[in-house]
């Protein structure tokens, strides 16, 4: 190794984020060290205070900082609408669609009882509890197409349908602007299964 | 926006690495926020630990929190070898190879007059006292095979010949295991140019 520790040090740490292998990582600390030392402290402090001020909405359990998350807090958003996504980052997708205006419940992430994950672990129990004490007229099941985030969703319809509330599903077929020839065959069999009118 | 600000200054910062954009810097964020807090709080320590301790080698200008970096001081060294490099990251990658049994010298650059990079910025002036008042018997250019890193080499060969050491070029052409058909032509040419006698 002819790196000095501290440079082996920062070039480990940053190994551990997602995409990240030791080549890259190694480009990363030189452009800090070389190029950018105020851009690295400023990355060193916006990672310290997230990690430690950072939890979870007590509503919808995204990330947030406050008790309430800004979308939870907001008065503009429709209580009828509920949508139930996996992840934090699935909020901020549906967000940059600007479709959607109702609230969110964040599953942070799906069953999979093989790695213990039940309806407790990701606030089934919660969610249940908050549509029964709410004006939540339809909840919207956008978990993921895996076959956890399928498993999840028949799970929350079949514990949903009681509630008297309409529960949907987001739909699955081919994405704007894509041609056929590239889109799977599961794709494409649910695009013809899900199909409608044409008007 | 969706995020909240803690999260988004995090996201911000993020995108500051090379290689990282909005996408994977949330990728980032959530990954540390959510899996990891832990290496989060590791990466911030060791970001700042480096960013502030980290300098350059004052004999080869690589990155060292010391005042030489390992390989200045090793004595196992050969001190008739002197290798120049654009930055530390060549280093890196030659001793990875474990051929190379000389020193170092990094640019950290190469000419780039339109930038504003000329001879001094580089520490060529450095790298000639260096030479002059050692036992260095040859310099290995190893600049990259840019116009830049073929015109600092070009510089350097030039006013190392006064001093009366061997100045030689590593080797360019086919990489091992590269196809032919999928080098490019100048790296052809360049091996057809420097081709070498059957042994």
């Amino acid at each position: 190794m002819a790196h000095s520790p501290l440079v082996q040090n920062l070039v480990q740490s940053l190994c551990c984020l997602p995409g990240v292998g030791p080549k890259s990582a190694q480009r990363m600390a030189l452009h800090i060290l070389e190029r950018n030392r105020e851009a690295g402290a400023q990355l060193a402090l916006s990672i310290t205070e997230a990690v430690e001020r950072v939890g979870h909405c007590q509503r919808c359990r995204t990330l947030t900082e406050e008790t309430l998350c800004s979308i939870c807090r907001s008065k503009a958003r429709e209580d009828a609408l509920l949508c139930v996504v996996e992840n934090p980052m699935d909020v901020m997708a549906i967000e940059q669609s600007g479709e959607y205006r109702g609230r969110y419940f964040v599953l942070l992430g799906h069953l999979s009882p093989l790695d213990g994950i039940g309806p407790d672990e990701i606030g089934i129990p919660i969610l249940l509890d908050t549509i029964s004490n709410s004006e939540v007229q339809e909840v919207i099941l956008a978990t993921s197409t895996t076959v956890e985030g399928e498993a999840t969703a028949y799970y929350l319809a079949e514990h949903l349908a009681p509630l008297g509330v309409n529960v949907s599903r987001i739909a699955h077929g081919v994405p704007l602007g894509g041609e056929l020839e590239y889109v799977d065959g599961g794709t494409i069999a649910r695009a013809f299964a899900g199909r409608g009118n044409f008007s």
